[in-house]
């Protein structure tokens, strides 16, 4: 498949190569879906909101309160999401997999509550076993779904204060990278707050000190740090790649706490990364070195922090025009010009 | 002004700055159009086709007769400019200002030759006062035109072979940069290619040795510069430039050839730069340098090297992103959330 893809690209009517990030992406769209005539058709995003336990050590800026507060004005179109979906056509999903606040009566919001929050995993673990299956259950139910109403592109984000926490435990024990340089200001904190998040933080590993041992390559391990640490929006996220892989449907992957959610995934199923697309790099400390570690090069990198998937959103035209390149280019020949090589 | 565009701007209904590049975009428009409430409407795509003499000298990979070819095929929607004016809306309005092949029959080619292609600069002048007039004066009459129907932001490309040689001398005679150090590989030269190419040039700016004579920093010294040099496609580009400025048009600036024009036009008219909005960072030899001189900072960096100004217009769902933004977002008050931090 790959020589005939390289083929119709070198022969679409621009010098080779001249196309530079669309020609490799297109390529990596077409080996996804196995085809030279590639399609986005009804994009979707999936916007997976729950709260986190950890935010009781007042490790966010931001109160708890503000994810279900989020939720229902997303569900009014008023979110930075939703601008970005109209922009560019995608179907908004808004899903509650763990919110805090009953929000059963709210319109527009899908309710796969596992449970109002996680636990607090400075003391026990965020999750059990069984809540982490039904969260990678959901995500594999959401992509499901949009793969049978012929969607070929999903879009994941967040809506969870306090999720960046979690991502940098993830983080640091995927990645082998000391806590402290995975650590950042998350949506705004000051120094002292950053000071506070990496005590809180230390402690939680010290306190769940056995996931230091051994075995952290094995999808075993994998798990018990995914259930540690975890949010249900990010396991989720997770069980929504692992079934995008399966169907060959494209992720876009947003920021910090998307990327560490591909993290996890690849370590369960490391071929999960060929569907993935890297939508933006943030200023989130260490965000460039897990997509260093996952060998992704992102498409942007316009400072965004805001989260619910917008980085990777605000990406699509460039994916876009990845797929109108090989579709709709003349090539050479049916254009009547002479070939640059 | 800009008191009121930053208050809208932080009580929109995210985190401060959490829209990084969107939010410093969206005051820069709104300064532009003297507006909290910017508009896009009618974006236009200027694409400038000339000719150059020094292509005679062997300094590109493609011969000259591309010139005319592409600008035939783009009249049939089979160039990459096509595919990203169609994905984006833009209307495309194609020039003919000096290419070196009859048009004038040809549908969809705006007939405004200067002459069929410029002198060969190795020797003399490639333009004649006249003649650069009268390119400055068809950019004016194009954007006139585009702001009289009510367009808010053109996107300016150029189709000339050879039109990196002009671009590498402008870069270097306006940022005072050795010529070797702005000489790259065009559209694909290779190694001794380039070589030819810089001999090639360097002997070009030793004829015109009084050039690198003092008063480089007045406007007649840059008028020279351009004169000598310059091909119509990017004298005209510039006119265009310096046309938007005055009309408060937001100018979308390409790559290596475009950023050569942005940094002419401002040479003449400083003010000029607050209109422009830097597209893309290319890898042709120092353009980095180029915008950096400009103090400007490209949105995207994708690789691309075709021209035609295509990586301008994969840039512009960004800008739109950041109008929508400031547009469509709620502030904290409608949205009834906790205000973060």
């Amino acid at each position: 498949m790959r020589p005939a893809i390289q083929e119709k690209i070198d022969n679409l009517n621009k010098p080779k190569g001249s196309l530079g990030r669309l020609e490799s992406l297109a390529m990596q769209i077409c080996l996804v879906q196995q085809t030279l005539s590639p399609s986005l058709a009804h994009p979707c995003h999936l916007l997976l909101g729950g709260d986190h336990g950890i935010e009781r050590e007042g490790v966010s800026v931001s109160p708890r309160e503000v994810t279900w507060q989020q939720m229902v004005n997303f569900t009014r179109g008023g979110g930075g999401v939703n601008m970005f979906c109209r922009q560019h056509g995608f179907h908004l999903r808004i899903v509650d997999v763990g919110v805090d606040h009953d929000l059963s009566d709210c319109p527009g919001i899908l309710n796969r509550k596992i449970a109002p929050g996680t636990r607090n995993f400075l003391h026990e673990a965020a999750m059990t076993e069984d809540e982490m299956n039904r969260a990678i259950e959901v995500g594999t139910e959401l992509v499901e779904q949009c793969a049978e109403e012929g969607c070929r592109v999903v879009c994941i984000g967040e809506m969870g204060i306090a999720n960046t926490s979690p991502s940098s435990l993830w983080m640091s024990l995927f990645c082998d990278i000391p806590l402290d340089e995975c650590i950042g200001a998350g949506a705004g904190l000051d120094s002292p707050g950053i000071g506070h998040k990496r005590q809180v933080l230390r402690q939680a590993l010290e306190n769940a000190g056995f996931l230091r041992d051994g075995g952290r390559g094995t999808a075993a391990a994998a798990e018990q740090i995914i259930r540690y640490f975890g949010g249900f929006e990010m396991v989720t996220a997770i069980g929504a790649m692992l079934r995008a892989a399966e169907r060959h449907v494209l992720v876009l992957v947003d920021g910090f706490i998307m990327s560490a959610c591909a993290l996890a995934a690849c370590r369960l199923y490391p071929a999960a990364k060929d569907c993935m697309i890297f939508g933006h790099c943030g200023d989130e400390s260490g965000h460039r070195r897990m997509l260093d570690t996952l060998g992704a090069q992102p498409l942007l990198s316009l400072g965004l922090r805001l989260g619910e998937g917008t980085g990777a959103l605000c990406a699509f035209p460039i994916v876009d025009s990845a797929v109108r390149m090989i579709n709709e280019m003349n090539n050479f020949q049916h254009a009547n010009i002479t070939k640059y090589f």
